[in-house]
């Protein structure tokens, strides 16, 4: 029995990892191709490394090749899968070092392929000094232009979480930067309100934030970047990092014939099987999100990990299913905290919900405590039921990860109304004698018993 | 209409604050009474005053007794409520500063007199230099003696919350400080394997931790503590503090015929009611536990303010209900942090519960993350059904308040497999790509699998 895995990272070695701890070498022998020189890295380490924060790129690879070797699990770098043949069970292979292209059989398969950056066409003419952030080799040649380029000014196209994250880097390393964004706010992913606080903190940093500009061409100079053209003027860029999103990586798997749901993604079963003895995981894929009922593409490493590690102990001859997501989302800005659950109010209308909402000002710890500092919190429950459908979190310091609270809340339907009995910690360091979350859910508690009744 | 409310802290003037919002001054008239100068303070801040992190006793004051008359709430501080005659409707009050008694009529009455500090005969008669953390006035004598007599040695008798925290705060200020607990380990709230962790801690901090040690008396020259008598011999205290907990202040309710439960704690319904028009709340209730579903006496500020809510609500003609506890808490002792919830496995073990547990290390970051810390994370479920009976956390920041998501899964009654698809908030400044939460609900999983099916 052989395993071939086509993508080495979270969620292919994820994959072979669970695999290989169901069954041993002699039962299943594992292969796992991987376009880059790197397998098994933190991606979201990135923008920490490119800002100092962190050493790389050795420090975000999880696991080297010879690591997996040495458990048994056979990892070539600098492979591409370029064709899958599903009747023959083949795969063809090309070595990018040397050329070589060969094909090689296969049991079971795991599709683990990853997404690709979001290139509109005015970005697909590679520029010197313009680059995007997805894989290591990303982070490293972004690292080497800044090293020995010395730009004092950067353009960062897009203020999602990646865009956001690489706008503090380069404020850290002391470039000028411009954060340019199409839509009115940074992370579209949470709500105007909170949005608007996120503005301002980015803002705050130093970062020029141009919110509702859209970016027309780059502007070069013997073939190096000097500008990035907007529709409201040119910015001057001695850098340019594309944080426009990705697409799931799913060319070679279309072109198999395998299924691609309306996200875009490779849909799955439960089991992340594709068909037969195919499989598929991460970024490549479309999930089940659990309060929308819909198909979403949300390419996130936890995801990829959980849904390797399924797809591993499945094919390993156990049994495991991927449950969905959620939407939730932690991330930092400087000191600034931002997090989300469940669904922002747009996608909660856009799913049909009819809801109800409430944001609370309170502080991490008791006010009278050292370092207690603002935060604030939204709750948006549906409208007549009362079921949280998600909440969002922007504060200073121990702010994010009170979404987990949240989160399980929103993963089990509770209502805000019995969110207010809820028994969360309290103590003067970690919390106000009424916690943030529980008057959050107050608040809209309150919220809901003033809708009118419907006629 | 009047209510009155015996007993001026938490859980009473939320009671207070409630009816008044639901209730205006010409429906309903409000008048407090409470033996101390204080009302509406943080007891739980008391620790950090007297470590001199916080100030006090004003800052730890949510509410002054002139901003709830601004409020419409009468608050007379060092009055006594001598008697209850629920008959007639009837209190009696003395003014203690006054000495005179007289007596009130109400139609509605709290009962909020909160708890009493468990005193062993030889700490009952008052020698000077000994003292309990209960009040701001207990507080204000402490910190008096500290300044005054600036003694160089302190024995915390009970390696509790409270004992834990006074020994930080007496050490904090320069002082040589034996803390003395007559259990095995610091902290009985937590499992031994996990108490061994904060025992670890405490002594790392320079305080002399005694386990398994019994107070046999105090020693004094002049009526001024000089030394703790133990089983071990004695140890020198220039000042001593006992910590051994409270036990619910019910005699005046118990004079009145009201119902006590197996726990003392004043026995209430849903909405707080004791009996007719008599409520109660906060330290001298008992409440439900939601897991063993047993009454539990849990002196704690977070469930006094809710309680009291829920009274206030009732009374003031709207209607709440309290859900019960699940058996949350969070603790700080310097950079350690130490949480709980649900029940330990001592506890479900007396609540009939079969369980497997699981502990797992760690970090709060990812690892490659600067100012990730380790961090110990236990679970305990139920043997078959899998369901999550409780958590504890162990670590150096941002540790504790992880225990909220592990509460509301408790809550919910989760099983551990199912947590291990939770969609928790995942960044490197937070977590590993697997969250602790998710590595300790996978190791009980596994755990689960390994137990032989029953005979």
């Amino acid at each position: 029995m052989r395993l071939i895995v086509i993508g080495g990272d979270a969620a292919g070695m994820s994959a072979a990892a669970q695999a290989r701890r169901k069954r041993g070498p002699d039962a299943l022998e594992i292969l796992a191709f991987e376009m880059g020189r790197f397998v098994s890295y933190s991606a979201c380490g990135i923008p920490y490394w490119i800002g100092g924060v962190v050493d790389g790129p050795d420090a975000l690879v999880a696991r080297a090749p010879a690591e997996f070797r040495k458990a048994g699990i056979e990892v070539r770098t600098r492979h591409e899968v370029t064709g899958i043949d599903l009747a023959a069970q083949r795969v063809t292979v090309r070595d990018l070092d040397g050329g070589v292209s060969r094909t090689e059989h296969f049991d079971e398969l795991v599709y683990a392929t990853g997404a690709t950056p979001v290139r509109p066409p005015w970005a697909q003419v590679p520029e010197e000094g313009v680059f995007g952030v997805q894989t290591l080799e990303d982070g490293a040649a972004l690292r080497a232009w800044l090293d020995t380029e010395k730009p004092e000014s950067a353009v960062v196209i897009g203020a999602g979480y990646i865009g956001v994250e690489m706008a503090e880097a380069l404020i850290n390393r002391g470039l000028r930067v411009t954060l340019v964004e199409k839509a009115g706010q940074p992370m579209g992913t949470v709500d105007p309100d909170m949005g608007a606080l996120v503005a301002d903190s980015i803002r705050q940093l130093g970062i020029d934030l141009r919110t509702g500009v859209t970016v027309e061409g780059l502007e070069t100079a013997n073939g190096r970047i000097t500008a990035v053209a907007t529709d409201s003027g040119p910015v001057a860029a001695g850098v340019v990092v594309v944080g426009l999103g990705v697409r799931p990586n799913t060319a070679l798997a279309q072109a198999a014939g395998l299924p691609v749901g309306t996200t875009g993604g490779l849909r799955t079963d439960q089991r992340q099987r594709v068909v037969g003895r195919v499989w598929a995981a991460g970024d490549c894929t479309e999930v089940h999100h659990r309060i929308s009922n819909r198909p979403v593409h949300v390419p996130l490493g936890t995801h990829a990990n959980k849904q390797g590690r399924v797809a591993g102990i499945n094919i390993g001859g156990g049994y495991a299913t991927f449950p969905g997501i959620i939407g939730t989302a932690v991330t930092k800005l400087c000191d600034l905290e931002v997090a989300r659950t469940g669904l922002s109010s747009r996608e909660a209308e856009q799913a049909g919900f009819a809801t109800v909402s409430a944001v609370v000002e309170s502080t991490n710890r008791a006010g009278y405590f050292p370092g207690a500092v603002p935060m604030t919190v939204k709750v948006i429950a549906e409208r007549d039921s009362g079921v949280l459908l998600g909440a969002q979190i922007v504060g200073r310091t121990e702010a994010a990860k009170r979404i987990d609270a949240f989160a399980v809340a929103v993963w089990n339907r509770m209502t805000v109304s019995d969110m207010t009995g809820l028994d969360l910690g309290y103590a003067p360091p970690y919390a106000p004698v009424w916690d943030p979350i529980l008057i959050a859910a107050r608040k809209a508690e309150e919220a809901l018993r003033k809708v009118p009744p419907r006629p």
